[in-house]
Order: C-alpha cells, then structure tokens, then sequence
C-alpha cells in the first residue's frame, strides 16, 4: 500500500493465472521502471478462496483470468465501475458483453486491456488499435485457434484420420479432453467476432459470426491438398463487403504462398489487409500458459503507463449490416458412379448457377470413383442450390463435400 | 489555431512526406475521432520554401520525413526541446544520435515516434516498445532492407546473376540508382542498431554493429542453397550473449522451416524470440511511400491521444559489452583442383579450429572442381584462421567464400 505500488488483484490461478503472478515476480524491477510503481498482487481470487469486493477494495488494476461469462462479467463490471483498469484474456466475455465493457471503461475513464483474448501474445489487438488505429482495414484472415491447427498440422505430417490426430493434441495437452469449442470453430469465431470488432469498429458480437469446424475433415481432403499445392487451415475471415461486413470461420485451402499456409503445429497468426499498407502478417505461440501470461503483462505495463503506453478507449461502434452470402471459389468432392454423361450433368448443374470449373481430377473406377473439382468463386447460396441438384442425381452416391479455397492468386 | 486543433508541422515533401499529406487527408475524420482533436498541417519544409523556425512555432507536433543526420538532426533537437512531439522514419538519425534524442523527449516529457524508422508499416517498434515492454528479449533475426531481399528473391526466382537482379530492382524502383546503402548492409545496420537499442535497453548506435553486403553473392550460391534446401537472405541479427550483445548483418543461408525463408520479393519482416514467447514473427511491405505514411501516421495519432495511446518514454540505457566474435555454422565455397589428399587438407585445417564438417559435395573434376560443405558451429575468428590456412594450399586456387547458416533445426 506504499505510494508508488500497482496493485494488482488476480482473478483466477490456473494455468495462465499462476504463469502471470510467477511472470511478474520475475519482471517486477522492468515493470517499476517502466511504469514508476512496484508491482504486488493485493489479492488472489480462486474457486476456494479469496473475497472479490476485499481484492476489489485493495487494488488499482484488475486481472481478470477465470473466463466465461458468468461471475467474470459481475467482476468485470464491476472493477471498471468503480474505477479500476482491467486487463482480461477472456474472449467468450468480450464477444458477448463487449460493448458494454468497452462503454464502461469509456465511461470511467479507465483502461481494458485484452490483447490476450486473441492469439495469445501474437500482438494482433494492440496492431489494431493503435498501430493500424487510422487505417481503413478491408480485411482479415486468422489462424486464430492452435488446437486445429496442430489437428491439421498433424493430418497433413503424418497422413492419419482426424481422430487420430485429435487423440495425439490431446495426449499433448493441445486440446481439451472436451474439445467441441475448439474443434467446433466457436472459439475462432469468438475471437474473430473481437477483431472484427477492431477493424471495422461496428458492433459485431459473436451471434454474427458463421462458423464452421473441422470435424468432417478427411484423411483424403488433406491428400489432395498436398497434390494441389494447398495447406487446409482453419479459416476465420472478417472482411468489408460492399452490402456490410462479413465475419466467418471455416476449413479452407490456402494456396502454397499465401503467408497463412506455412503456420504450422498451434502456432496462430493474422493477415491484415488494407490499401494503404499491403498487408501485414503477424503469427506465434497461440496459447501457452506462459506465453498468454506476457500477453497479459505487456496490456498491465500499457495500463499503468501514467499516460502513456495504453491504446485509447475503443471508439463508439457504428452499426452495420452483417453480409451472410458470400463469394467464394469451392473444391468439391464427390462420390460418383463413372457413366457416360456424369460429369456433363454436374458441369450443367454448376453452369446454372454461373460457376465455371477450374479443374477436374478423378480417381478410381466403376461404381466407386471420386470426382474432385476446383470451382470458380460464386455466392454461397449458389453453390448449395448446385450442390443439392448434384447430389440429386442418381449416378452422384451422396452429396457433394464442399470446402472453400483462398487466394486471388489461386483463381 | 481553432482549440481542438492538431496542428501538425510536416518536414520534408518527398514520396513519404506527400504520401502522408494524402492520407491524413483522407483519414481526417478517423484522427479526430480517435484523438479528439482535428489534425491539420500548420506548414510544410521542403528544400525550396518553408521556414523551420516558422513550421515549429505554429505547430503541436513535428514529422520529420527529411532524413539524413544534418539538417534533420537540428530540427527534431530544437523540436523536442520546444516541447513539441516528434514523428520521425529517419534511421539514420536514431541509429547515430537516439540517445541524445531519447534523452531530450524523456527531459521534456514529449512523445519521440520512429515505428516509420524500422521495416515500414510492420510494427516492430511498437511491440518491442509496449507489447513486449515487460519481456526479456533473447534474440531478434530480421529482413529489414526489402531492395537485397528482393535481389535475392529474383536471383534465387530467375536463377540469374547479381548484376542483373539489381538492375531489374532499379528498373522497378526498389534500388536507388546508387544502391551502396543498400546492397552494401549499411541501412540494416542502421535499422538494427534501433531494434537493438529497444530489445536490450542498451546505447547501441550504429558504430555497434558489424555488416557485409550482399555484393558478392553469385548464381552458384543460390542455386547451392536451393539444392540444400536453403534460402539466402541478409538477415540481420541482434543477441544477448554471455559476454554481453552482439548486432550483426551478413548475408546468411535459412533452413526452410524457419520464419524468415519464405519472405520473398521486397517484404521486411523480423522474428522476435525470448523464453516467455517463444517466437513472434510480423511482416509486410518494408517501404513504399504510402506504407511508411501508415506508419507515421499510426505514431502521430499515438502522440495526439491526450494520456493514452503512446508510448512510455525509453528507458535510460544501461550499457552493455558488444560481442565481435560469434559462433555461426558456415557454408564454405572452395575451387579446388581435386587431387589425392585435398580434402584430408581441408578438413585438417578445419579440425585444428575445432570446426566439425557436416555434410560435403564435389562437382566437377580435375583442376576446376568445386567444393561445398557446411561446417558445424564455430566462433568467426576459428573460421578466418581455417580458411586462411586452406587459401594457402596448393591446390586451392582462391581464398574459401564463407556464408553464415542460421537455424538451430539445421544443425
């Protein structure tokens, strides 16, 4: 309580929790030089123990490590209310209840930090916020959940079945014994909804964002990627569209030089796009206990940098419309009997709908063979108007499997 | 002059300093948004009209886009000691008197921002500066100098010669018409004495760092290094080491898993590695005028958002002892005649240094063959003893050619 001490009070202590306190022991002297006051955690809150409102009492800056949505948002709030910065690494809160937040800390005039709410210690949040803060971004492509990644890393290393590779993140402690969130996309998409948040500065929370996981992904898919020249990642895209703004996640094959198809095992990593800058990719350590600990420590420095060293509050979000049908080129796979006039019905199907086919490739024989195309970029209800006529036909033995492809270059 | 102004004095109206003019412009409304304050410019310098006296007096906040270390060096001093914030991309000027310039902004308590200084619009500075503030840096490998990575990228595309390489560079405006600074390491030097300067809080200058050119790199060596599997870049490179620090540019062979060999054509982009992160890697365009504008402009919101949104003052640099004499691996390049016994010479020589050969190939025969190898790690001064040795042989007709290898997977 001596002049001069940051007082810190910690929410939570799992794994990211007791990086960060062990973390800032060690950089305590950096941190006072830094920010002119010494460092103490004032309070610790676990499951177990500790009071919120005593720790609330006796701390200038709260952070916030427990996640989800519930008791986290009551503390939250609450510390911003009553004045104090609040750092927080907890992305379902943000993507749920981020304008509020971010209206309070306005409001009060206080500083919320969260740049390890999305891709760890990738520093995408602050690039956003003060690095690109006055340019028009158009649009961003993420690996923004290592979990996948590593899944994908592993099929495409080893040629095994999803499952398999699940079974192997898990054995490594790169995906939960429950990995539905991860695998599922909703983790990507919670995050993306944040940095759409960010480019855009529209309201954009995690009911606007369309996901997909990668849960139906093949052995084969991977296969043919590889002798595609294609990398198949777990995608999240937030872009400026003429008619709004579209956030989605999804598996997609990357072309060979697009900067997101090398970021292998958990790594994550984010393309930023806009004209007056090109592009910029940023990529790391996606999670790690310690790692998400620096994320953290770097946003308390920012916070407690007597003005200096924090981004400005979020701008007032203006409203915008959430495209939902978009453009994308698609790889199909299909299942088809190999009779004359198969492939002529398909290409009708997908002519009637305006898309035009890139190339075709078919392997196997007979009653069992597999068609495999790469179309041109039409809207998504296009190709599911074409691809419910296809799997319609009766040579076609179940529907058609489509993936999107990215990459300008590609078309 | 109206209250809620930002009066800002633009030096220097070349392709940066027009670009910038152009895009504060355009993004007046996002400025004055995100500092309260609507930015306009109070006065331009250019070689012709101006008055520096005139611009300093009318204005809140001085970008300086002339470059060089005279005249500019007087106006950014005279700035900050006028209590004026200062938005510079002027490496020359932080790479020879930061320090004198550091220390005037911290006297004054006025902001000093030069992301615009290093590799453009990746926002190396600021994530040193603010997201790894509190983070002990190990090690940072860049690409800061995008004419020699695009040299070096169409070498190793087209397979042709230097010469030629730097001629469709000039031809395409990525080198100037006197490339020296360029193709000779002088202006990486000069970027990573600054990255240096912000990752070791130590008074690196320019005078620091070691640096060779890329002037000697011929078709053979690349066409080597992609049979091996190797990109050739000219890697910058700044590390703790026992002894103290070392900074250092040379042309250097990548293992192609590492972050850095698939940046190609004129991108900039630096890795930065310490125990807490693991590894970051950002990259983008490193120049171009309206790239390095979004620079600056992102550095002069920064210094406009009254009590947020820059960054803390530099630290006080404590100093440090700079390492000449480092450990690398090395590729080696040898004419030899190939006769009985000249290897077992070679390796001789090598082994009486201590150096340990990895891997050898021969090619061609009689008394023009050639001889590659990689050699395991060893201190450069062990390496110059070798080779003078071996230069001396007879059947050596030149001196070895010598080119460092990065990467621990390489080993």
């Amino acid at each position: 309580m001596s002049p001069g001490a940051l007082r810190i009070g910690l929410l939570g202590h799992g794994t990211v929790g007791s990086a960060f306190e062990r973390l800032l022991a060690e950089r305590s002297g950096r941190v006072a030089e830094l920010t002119g006051r010494v460092p103490q955690i004032s309070g610790v809150l676990t499951r177990s123990s500790g009071s919120f409102d005593d720790i609330l009492e006796r701390s200038d800056l709260i952070v916030e490590l427990i996640g989800g949505t519930g008791d986290a948002l009551d503390y939250v709030r609450r510390s911003l209310q009553a004045g104090r910065a609040v750092v927080t690494g907890n992305k379902q809160l943000l993507s749920h209840h981020g304008e509020e937040l971010w209206g309070l800390a306005r409001q009060h005039g206080v500083a919320l930090g969260f740049e390890a709410a999305v891709a760890g210690i990738v520093p995408v949040v602050r690039v956003l916020r003060e690095s690109l803060a006055g340019t028009r971004i158009e649009r961003i492509h993420g690996i923004v959940n290592g979990t996948t990644n590593f899944i994908l890393s592993e099929m495409t290393r080893t040629a095994c079945s999803y499952e398999t590779a699940l079974l192997e993140a898990q054995r490594l402690g790169y995906a939960e014994s429950d990995p539905s969130d991860d695998v599922g996309g909703a983790d990507a998409a919670a995050k993306m909804a944040i940095l759409a948040r960010l480019a855009f500065d529209a309201p954009i929370h995690f009911g606007d964002v369309r996901y997909e996981g990668i849960e139906q992904i093949t052995a084969a898919d991977i296969a043919y990627a590889r002798d595609l020249g294609l990398a198949l990642k777990l995608i999240g895209t937030a872009e400026r569209l003429t008619a709004g703004v579209s956030v989605r996640v999804h598996p997609a094959f990357l072309y060979a030089a697009h900067p997101l198809a090398s970021v292998g095992g958990s790594f994550n990593a984010v393309t930023v796009e806009a004209e007056a800058i090109t592009e910029i990719t940023m990529s790391g350590p996606g999670a790690g206990g310690m790692q998400t600990a620096s994320a953290v420590l770097g946003d308390v420095i920012g916070a407690a940098s007597a003005g200096a060293g924090g981004a400005a509050p979020m701008p007032e979000p203006v409203p915008v419309a959430i495209v939902e049908d978009v453009v994308s080129a698609y790889y199909l796979h299909m299942e088809v009997a190999d009779r004359p006039g198969v492939l002529a019905q398909i290409a009708a199907h997908l002519g009637d709908q305006g898309a035009s086919i890139k190339s075709v490739v078919q392997r196997g024989l007979g009653e069992h063979a597999q068609l495999v195309m790469v179309i041109h970029p039409l809207l998504e209800s296009q190709l599911r108007a074409a691809t419910a006529r296809i799997g319609d036909l009766p040579a076609v033995q179940s529907p058609p499997r489509a993936i999107r492809v990215i990459d300008e270059e590609f078309e």
